[in-house]
């Protein structure tokens, strides 16, 4: 849906998409911060495809169990309990990420 | 009024108040860190009371002006526009701040 | 300027402020609890105004200190940190209610 | 998920997860008018998981039909046409709940 | 489920569903610019119902692709990244709306 | 504030603030929509100097009243009682731009 969307000839969208990926690319701050920022954000506005989406690049960029959890409890607490049924999700992937590099590894010995 | 809200008698809320400080303290995820991820959910939740608090802890805890403007950058890109009125009231407080850090310093030799 | 936008002719508006105050009248709830419900409302939705509207008609309906603080508390777990200045706001504006409350009460002896 | 998510060891979460379950029980407000005043946070805030839940536990508490319209309303005006669809969820669940009811009566006849 | 409500005997909850379809009827303003307008206004808070709806009356009112995606743009600067899902779900809908009265017109050849 | 923010070196914000300009600039649509446009999703998401902005353009753009008073009622509608504070200032800051627009108009005679 994203190609079809910048196939549409708005340069708006398509130049806010550039400056969408550029955001967490490598600054002052390190890229696995600026995911950590992405994923609070995204909890606190309850956005699943957002969450999803910065989960796997979190993991990916080596966040900690206990890291990942730790940014998770200051999303609870500034965006309280309806912020729950979203940090289900974001476990629910970080896991399913988790096992899935578990077993890409167990494979490769 | 903060001290008057904690002498209520209500247990809920001190309890919460615990949790809120507690969520910032050095973990896995040091202090740093922290206070940045709770100024972008501040900024994208548009607190200006709550920016005001994490931009005094972000300068306290050392984060540079680029590290500062690329966390706002991530906030002005999630949450859109909208927080312009609240990156201004961040960056304005990190001045300030960062002023009257110079005064003391000057002030000390 | 409440008498201003209803004398701006359009209808909708007109009927949309007439619903809202049928909304807290009484019915098969009282009035007490539509007065909670838009408070705790108010405050997760954090706007200021709503807050004190609805703080000054609670202790209108006899809504008790403990009461109120429950019902803050539901706000603030639902809601989360970034609710705390609006809870500052609602305890204020009670305290203001009830002194004078009492220095009615107090002049009348 | 949520024994996964008390498990993981994150003392923040876990104690935020107890306030949560706190905050609706009886205290100088009665359980059925907290859970009225989380129904219409959660409708407000529009997070259908905790709208499942604050119905389930409003029919548990004998909140009548239109008492349960009554309070959707305050949610409906104060969150606007944009809360709609959480309203149609909330009746849908209502109903479900109060079907299921009337089977287990009619059944113990 | 909307009849369902409206039979529900809840008065407030009926005169505003009259008033919500009210709002889109033609005055100052023609239909096709208030259609617009309940576009961008569910986009930028997130709701996928609202958002189905208004795109299938943009695309009856005759609003151009282009015009479309410009007020899609508005919507993304204004509501930022976190909008990104509900725009695809436009574009799609939008997409399949164009289809179909592509496959009417040339049925009808 | 906003020459501070953009002399600050950081590219991100400087092309968001761009993006946001050429929003609102005449293609498929007119500005005059783009501004409602504009004005309303600033009204649902309540930011007051948002709502300041986009008011004084609509004004400019020669949005009559009566089209005013129904973009805000469509706001209204959508966001609910919740916006009644910003509609309020909206209409203030109509007046205001209008009464001072009378009066150059008079001096010019």
């Amino acid at each position: 849906m994203n190609s079809r969307i910048l196939s549409s000839g708005n340069l708006g969208i398509k130049r806010f998409f550039a400056l969408d990926s550029q955001a967490y690319e490598k600054g002052a701050l390190d890229v696995k911060t600026k995911e950590l920022l992405g994923l609070v954000a995204s909890v606190v506005l309850r956005c699943n495809d957002c969450i999803t989406y910065h989960v796997i690049r979190c993991v990916q960029q080596g966040v900690s169990e206990d890291g990942f959890f730790e940014a998770l409890n200051v999303a609870l607490i500034v965006g309280g309990s309806i912020t729950i049924p979203h940090i289900r999700r974001a476990v629910e992937t970080m896991d399913h990420c988790r096992e899935k590099e578990r077993k890409k590894e167990s494979s490769q010995i």
